[in-house]
């Protein structure tokens, strides 16, 4: 399978405050990726930079940040994906070439990516890193073109796959939406400078405006002369990625046109039309299933009830202290209320099941919390495709909707009293995307580009 | 204002894995103190001990947590207070004298704990801490009794105020609960092994049994013997701290022979019936108001919305990058949502107002992002006194029931439509406190204590 | 054997960079603890302090060194000995009292110390360290006298030992040395302000005047009145530490009214009258062994030469990278020079022998370089006996002299082809004490005062 | 001025303890770099590499080292000049491209770099650095040679300059030495396994065998079928940096087939003779002019004394605490002794005068401590010209010997009663090199190859 890019990105131009709203941005961002972050900066002809592994208040330090100068900057979070968190491959990543400095941050896949490179090595290229966006950048030296902009045509147009990538240079701010439009990237407006960002929750943070979304197959280019937009692509018919909206996506986003939130909320409400059950309560595994939750409830009149608690605490340094004790550690994270639950009828309504592991555990938990009767109800269709544009589901065999041949059996195995899945068509009708422009790849394997699937392995260890 | 000690703690003894038990169970009570935290074990005659500054998670670090053994063990969490954040108040805090050694984790206030000192020093002690536990043991070591049992007796007879206590000698594990009851402390079961805690999340968490509340006054002795009652002090009116029901304990937490999430619902629902209002939706501050909110909604049928999200990844960490950046900081940790908010009229459902300045900035939030009307209601009655047996309010002047004259001029203050306070009398009644059994000072100033409003101030600082 | 403290020591009082001046005094004084360190600062009546595990440059990070305010202090450095490294042994070691803070730095052995202790935990005292400083203090507070010199004179008189001690107050430094004069004790002079030194290497690095030696039994008091002595104990017979002399103080001080590297270089003069030998070449051990083998060398006319050169990086820090690699380390330290020593005829001069093993292993590189013939000349006698007055020699059956029967056979266990120590009259006679005046017992077990041979183990680990 | 990369390179090949032997020679040649260091190793077809900023012992923490895998390993220290420490720059530096992956470790500096890379840019290359190596591999990659040697050789003989250079694949160590034979390379063998190392101290510390210098052009290729010779280049004369063995190297190393302390010596006696001076005692500024001074004081017969001591505890983490106590740092890490300079005529022997400021205010101490004349003897002529080759001079106009029209105005300027440096001549007779074959420039500008004197900056500041 290829590999998986799946990211958060931020810029903006002409702000004196540009390090610190970046670092902000990246802050809300930070669900699209933990693994690492960095910001980069233009201050006249230099470039400053840091990046690091961990999270965005871990890397940057208050002195690190100052130590970042410029009106300019474009910041980017990055996912984790085991075997390649290596701080080499933390963006935004950047070139100097001849009098061109310039600096990426990318979001997505190129499904090309093995094929050019290896073009590219034939002919002398080096590569320092694993990443698609270092092969957009040899691209871009190697061309013969005179102009920045007709560069990055001429090296675009021999990509192909799903991407969102923000280029900074000395004067000038890109933002580059693939033609099918598979990642959101939102254009905003600060104390009247732009500003580009995955999701408007960035915006909200920073007070800036949000203005429109950049269009799929639209390039910005943003520069001291104001805005321009080039299409440098064919037209391709829309396919926004669904799963942004009933999982990837803050709640508080609004993005493809429409607010997360209350596409969940809708999810949740078709959901109980299609599949309504006999219950006391409703639930959520907090808090990612809390809006389709409250949707069902809504719509079925059975109650939505805290039955399990989030730990606030939990973080990524929690340590399982034994092998025996690592039973225990389910329950850190998220505490079923017993003196809610005993006795009781129970819809757990989630957002997907992916590998099914993590569900078994939380429902195991609940059913030992005393509840009577589980009931499942999801709010997306069995995932049985892999993602070649940027969300890192398991290899086909480790989804659950493969491995077992019938809904039943998953009911089974995950241990509920019945399990029941929104429809294909429920789910786009709830998203308003009966008329198509959703890529729903991963629920019926229809990929809206030439895929290729094989990897690229790191030769470098560190 | 007497120094505040506002903890968790937790003890077991006689168990395998007492070491890694105890750090999870101190994982799961983080929120009662953010500030420090220790273990100490018990090994045979050796004592082992680990404090430290910072989080559960920061403090045992993986090779340290190894560091400690033992059957028998003790944990404390320590609430942050300025100006005594020193590594030497962390607890449990241990002394050897001749040949005993004992180690005490404590969580409350002694309210004649400067007399007691003063007479102590006087004696010729010297003390190490400003902590009121030191008091204790020095009151400890200097009594006559022969036996370790009646030593202890002699030592609290001397002391006034709320506490729960807990200590660990070579060979027991003793748990007090002062004779007003005010601070919860639980007794569980753990694969036969007994379990002390300041509430049953921690109890839970571990898979514990909960047996029952170790009682006001009592005193339980636990060794190899198995477990005994004394109790030591003259009988005195129950006086459980209300405010752990309405926002201190965990919400899955079951002490005071209730559910904390189930008497905060009630305090929505009667707080709807006294003050009910006219709006589109219900909503509450995230996550600490939602209870309340949830019983609001179903009691006025008014539906309970997601309008504010909290963001999983704030922490202690978040850095505002100067002064200017300090107002986004504000939505940092909770954004409202837009497309939720715009046009509606809401109210707004909180658990407590204190000093009213983070009220007014999450209002304000709401303001901006589109509500038309916004309707506050509060599940306590309004905070007019200091407390002094250990939550850390501010000094009288500083609560803003006491600043402003009317809960109108509040109301202004906080830029609300209207605002409503849920009666005492209501509180009590959904607290199933009608008969009493409460602690209300902090509403109407009536202590069951002597209190003495002298402070203690370290000579020391670090 | 008693618990040794062996430490270095700096005061100074009514100087505005205090605080910088002791941070410099304590950088110069690291060779007489590398374990833990700390300073303490009276600013009016507010003592702050600061203790760390670690070299003086690791525990005193620029900030920090800036928390320390104030015109009077005292620091201390400590020795690292087995099982007590931990931060509560650290000094120096303050307390409060009623009103009085006093803050204590030593240097030195009480030999009554567990004697004390006993007598005080039964009257009530609760120790909180292992530390003899602690037993001074319950002693100063526990007595009746009005007056601080006279609570002081009380504490002390009851004391046995050999020590060096500051005291801070808030308005007094305070030196004591005690009656037997075994550690150094120096005053000197810097803008006007009286500093207190245990050597004066850390009055020539603060460009101080040395002004005198404290003399044994001597306390001096310096406060704003300036500076005055007292006498509190009964006048013994002068046994200064000849160990200081020989190996232990830095050669560029002066202490015992002598030049510490002229000591050496009579030392090893005297060495080469008392043991000649017939060689191409002296060399020493470096560092320590460079004094006495060039004073060898002049003696003897047979040129010095570097045979073995110090690397400078060595630090603590090292890591053996396995078992194997481990004999590979011995030349990280010191590496002989084959040119120099291929085929020669090496006289080795070093100042002591303690267990044997480093000389052995040094001794095995020196002949695997190519050195035909070694003979080894050691600048003290052999050491057969503990030291009870702070030197960390390991037990009797330890130290070489014990072990083995005959020089000879010393010799033979090292591998040279002779070996010869200074006689004890020979050493006296090079340290101008044919008169008396030093401490000879670690040579001829002739203590000065009464030893306690038990030990006080902590109670608690951390 | 070019860019330096004073550096010191390890290499072994197929040997079982190849990481920790790496890790031991790289202590030993810290001297030659103290900035950053790393260390890359082959296990199969599988690099793993680890770069760090700091010293040998910061950078390889334990676990970190056993990280590392593999019988094939390369190592590399490197020289802190200003603007350029950043991780980026630290070697070894390793690239895969097409099927080759090949790591390189160098010391030195190509004089026809910047015209290279810009060749190599417009041709499309990207560099990710600003060091020399990268060039060589992108000419490497470049060669349409079929075999590693053969495209080796054409890469190398486009390269002009001084270097030492290793290079390590999955089959092979090839170590490369300049033609004019700059920077010393020497072959030892351990166990059977060769190993090329900077200096035969690297040699010493893991007990291998001596075997040879490589020659001024050769390479050397390991592999499993032995090793060869290969030689690339035209022959030049051979011309090594003279200052490797005044100052450079360490004084136990044997390089250049001499033994650095010794010729230091024998500078020191040619000194004594071409300039002597009338005076009470012989020192050095320690250590580095011990050996100088040594041989000189033989020569004239004025004794040794060890007149400053050296402090074992500086490191680079001492704090100036503030402006003001500045002037006393100096004394921090060299100590004048009061007692042996007091009343003096003292010669001060010294290795060189770079800037001046140093050595004038270790002047100043010891004029402070007493010393009534002081005559200060260089064992090398004025410097007064820049190295091209790897030597971090500063730039001309702060060369003292430039600054300062004649040795008369420097004496005074550095506080000296007479000064005298060695004569070219001279040094070059106790060099052993009156036939020629050293390098001279930095003295009289004589430079071997043609230099270019502009400077790549970097375009990325972290």
């Amino acid at each position: 399978m290829a590999k998986k890019e799946y990211c958060g990105v931020f810029g903006i131009f002409d702000h004196d405050d540009a390090v610190d709203l970046t670092y902000l941005g990246l802050y809300s961002l930070q669900h699209r990726g933990e693994e690492s972050c960095g910001i980069a900066t233009f201050n006249g002809r230099k470039l400053r930079q840091l990046n690091g592994m961990g999270l965005v208040s871990e890397v940057f330090q208050k002195n690190k940040l100052k130590g970042l100068k410029g009106k300019n900057a474009i910041g980017h979070v990055r996912y984790s994906t085991t075997g390649s968190s290596i701080i080499k491959n933390a963006q935004p990543f950047a070139i100097k070439h001849n009098k061109v400095i310039v600096s990426i941050a990318h979001n997505g896949n190129l499904t090309n990516s093995v094929k050019l490179r290896r073009k590219l090595e034939s002919a002398g290229a080096i590569f320092q890193t694993t990443m698609d966006s270092e092969v957009v950048l040899h691209l871009l030296v190697r061309s013969e073109k005179e102009d920045f902009e007709e560069k990055l045509a001429e090296a675009l147009t021999q990509c192909e796959g799903a991407y969102t990538m923000l280029f900074l240079t000395d004067d000038k701010l890109v933002g580059v939406r693939d033609p099918y439009g598979v990642r959101p990237l939102c254009l905003g407006k600060k104390n009247g400078s732009y500003v580009l960002v995955s999701e408007t929750c960035a915006l909200d943070l920073i007070d800036a405006e949000f203005v429109r979304e950049v269009e799929p197959g639209e390039t910005v280019i943003i520069s001291k002369n104001g805005i321009k937009s080039k299409y440098f692509f064919k037209k391709k018919p829309k396919s926004s990625c669904i799963f942004e909206l009933i999982y990837f996506a803050r709640p508080d986003s609004h993005i493809f046109d429409d607010c997360v939130l209350q596409v969940r909320k809708r999810l949740g409400r078709k959901l109980a039309e299609e599949h309504p059950a006999d219950a006391d309560i409703v639930m959520s595994i907090p808090d990612s299933g809390n809006y389709a939750a409250l949707g069902y409830s809504e719509k079925i009149k059975i109650p939505f009830e805290f039955g399990m608690i989030r730990n606030h605490y939990i973080g990524r340094t929690f340590i399982q202290p034994s092998q025996e004790m690592r039973k225990h550690g389910v329950k850190i994270k998220l505490n079923p209320v017993k003196d809610v639950l005993k006795g009781k009828k129970v819809i757990v309504v989630e957002d997907s099941i992916v590998r099914g592991t993590t569900t078994l555990t939380r429902i195991k938990t609940i059913r030992d919390a005393g509840a009577k009767e589980i009931h499942m109800r999801i709010s997306c269709p069995p995932i049985k495709f892999p993602c070649f544009y940027g969300i890192d589901f398991p290899s086909r065999k480790e989804l659950i909707a493969n491995q077992l041949s019938s809904t039943k059996k998953i009911a089974d195995f995950i241990g509920v009293d019945s399990l029941k899945y929104i429809s294909l068509e429920g789910m786009l009708e709830a998203a308003n995307g009966n008329s198509g422009g959703f890529c729903t790849a991963c629920f019926n394997g229809k990929y809206p580009t030439k895929v290729n699937k094989k990897a690229i392995k790191s030769p470098f260890e560190n």
